[in-house]
């Protein structure tokens, strides 16, 4: 196959690094909008993934709604180029509920919560700062992580939400499907099953007089079959913009999908059957794949039979087994890891090769943002 | 049992916070000197366990030799504090060998090689830099990463180190026992049978007339079983700084030897049976236990009976099944990591608890250098 990074690959100046292809972001891109417009849901990626503005505006670009962002300091950054945040994430605690409030002076903030006390702590921010905070009912849909389980419960927190009308807004219902990684043709059941555990909600709502103007869920492996899922309004994908072995392993998209690499070097081959990349889970993470977890800790283009077998700190191991020609001391390869969001996140900088084909240094602007 | 963190726990403005204790530090160091001294053996840290210039020097003043670093990044900052620093990697590239030759023009720089190609490569860089760069040859000893494995290609290298008198200069030999994770009063085998195979290369080596002045291995696990490698002359361990649950539950130490802890908060206790803190994989990285995988990604000092059995990049999960009395929402709670090196390589600070119990915070200044 045709490698993406070829002509990246012999111009970083060090590695490993990290490079982006913006022909492949923005066909990612324009995809899954071509979709999304079909069926009339509003797209507001995760910016986690990339971690980037100069990302994030290409999104906004391509026709997305607003973004999502885990950490109130990714708030703060991704307000300098967006409106309209959505913190999927149960920012119950002082330091984050009071930044939050203090966003929302000049941006529309959105955070999705669960508990009682999260609402309660949440609008006695809101009133302290003098703003207006939306609120998305986290419901629980099968991840098991977050969220309540039960209509009665959303409904206890919708009431208590628009009991505090003034610092609060009940913006709606939030929901993630991460644990649906069933191949796309399989996933109708348990996307129906979600459809009416949300259905459920959205009726006892009516029936209260609430209203949930968002319904806001998503993920990539679920991000071509949101149609599924009815009274979805928006979808929260975060890995389709650069994909990665998760995604093609799963069979979401095809390897000439993936938008990011890891250009490495081969440090050692030294030891018999082995070659040595100068990447390991401080560059790859020690994330397994999550449909295949045995088939190594990433993809390497040039060697695909060269598994990745183990990683150390800055060692990454390949089995050469099953290469009838394995890479030289000194060469380059690429891989694709298993998981780019957290990869990124390790980085200081990306390299982004522009449609031109020239490299340009590209700030990480959210990294190791955890709070 | 006391936490060591009960105070920095409050005092945290936010969560997840990496907190270091000085007084834990401190002991861990001069614990390790003490029988280092007492065998006449030289300790040459492993810094990328702390990254830190501030703790390197709390290392050199407890009597340590030098420092060793794995990247070249990591050299030049850590080049400011000490004047003698072993690169414990195969620094072959021409970007590694450039920056490694201008580094020998002002201070003492060693390199692990491999292969003829990294020995001619780095002379040809030392040579036009003007400097002199000390070469140890990377004999594996059973962790099967990287390093020659017989004798004789040890002396094939040591004896090309040696035609480039000059820009180079043969130090010794360099291994890694790192495959040895065995309790310690079964590490006396493992350790005489590496000691057999460096006794083969010196032999070899001093029969042709070249001398190993140094030979440096060691790891945290080995570290006070050192004298059972005879010719060793110094050590490199990394985390006996901090400790981890690797450490802890290997039983290399005690819990209470633990200085490195992160903070967190219960951010979601919606699901039955579990709780959510704001630690996930971005925080605590996705390492399992060394010796004991399924003990969950972490332990939790106050509820200990609670299982960390699922991270996300921003959600850690507690799974509350043998807890009698489960964390509360908004609780704060502290994580020592499986894993401490990575997981310090994650935060963009760490909170450092001096002995007077105050809190201030520490660069993490080698953070994400991975050439």
């Amino acid at each position: 196959m045709v490698n993406t990074f070829e002509n990246a690959k012999e111009r970083v100046t060090q590695t490993p690094s990290l490079v982006i292809d913006e022909h492949t972001v923005r066909q990612n891109l324009s995809r899954l909008q071509t979709y999304a417009d079909s069926h009339k849901i509003a797209i507001r990626p995760h910016t986690k993934t990339h971690k980037s503005q100069q990302l994030a505006r290409m999104q906004l670009e391509s026709g997305c709604r607003g973004l999502t962002v885990a950490k109130v300091g990714e708030a703060a950054v991704m307000s300098e180029v967006c409106d309209d945040i959505l913190i999927a994430y149960p920012a119950i605690d002082l330091s984050r509920r009071t930044r939050i409030a203090e966003l929302a002076r000049n941006h529309t903030m959105r955070v999705a919560l669960d508990s009682l006390q999260g609402i309660d702590s949440l609008a006695e921010s809101a009133t302290a700062a003098g703003s207006c905070v939306g609120v998305l009912v986290d419901v629980n849909v099968g991840m098991n992580r977050t969220g309540v389980s039960t209509a009665q419960e959303a409904l206890a927190l919708a009431t208590a939400v628009a009991r505090y009308e003034g610092p609060l807004r009940l913006d709606g219902i939030f929901f993630y499907p991460g644990h649906i990684w069933e191949p796309a043709q399989e996933q109708q059941a348990p996307l129906q099953e979600v459809d009416e555990r949300l259905g459920e909600v959205i009726e006892l709502w009516r029936s209260a007089g609430l209203q949930a103007s968002i319904v806001s869920g998503g993920s990539t492996p679920t991000a071509y079959q949101s149609h599924w899922v009815s009274s979805q309004t928006e979808i929260r994908p975060g890995t389709h913009i650069l994909n990665d072995m998760n995604t093609v392993r799963a069979g979401f998209c095809d390897l000439r999908d993936c938008g990011a690499a890891i250009v490495c070097t081969i440090v050692s081959t030294a030891v018999s059957g082995k070659a040595v990349i100068d990447a390991g889970s401080k560059t790859l993470t020690n994330d397994r794949n999550v449909t295949q977890p045995d088939s190594g800790f990433g993809h390497c283009l040039e060697y695909p039979a060269a598994r990745i077998t183990r990683l150390s700190e800055e060692h990454g191991e390949l089995d050469l087994s099953d290469c009838a020609n394995p890479p030289a001391l000194g060469e380059r390869v690429t891989i694709i890891p298993n998981h780019i969001c957290p990869c990124v996140n390790l980085q200081t900088q990306m390299q982004f090769q522009t449609l031109d084909g020239s490299l340009t240094a590209m700030e990480i602007d959210t990294r190791g943002m955890t709070s």
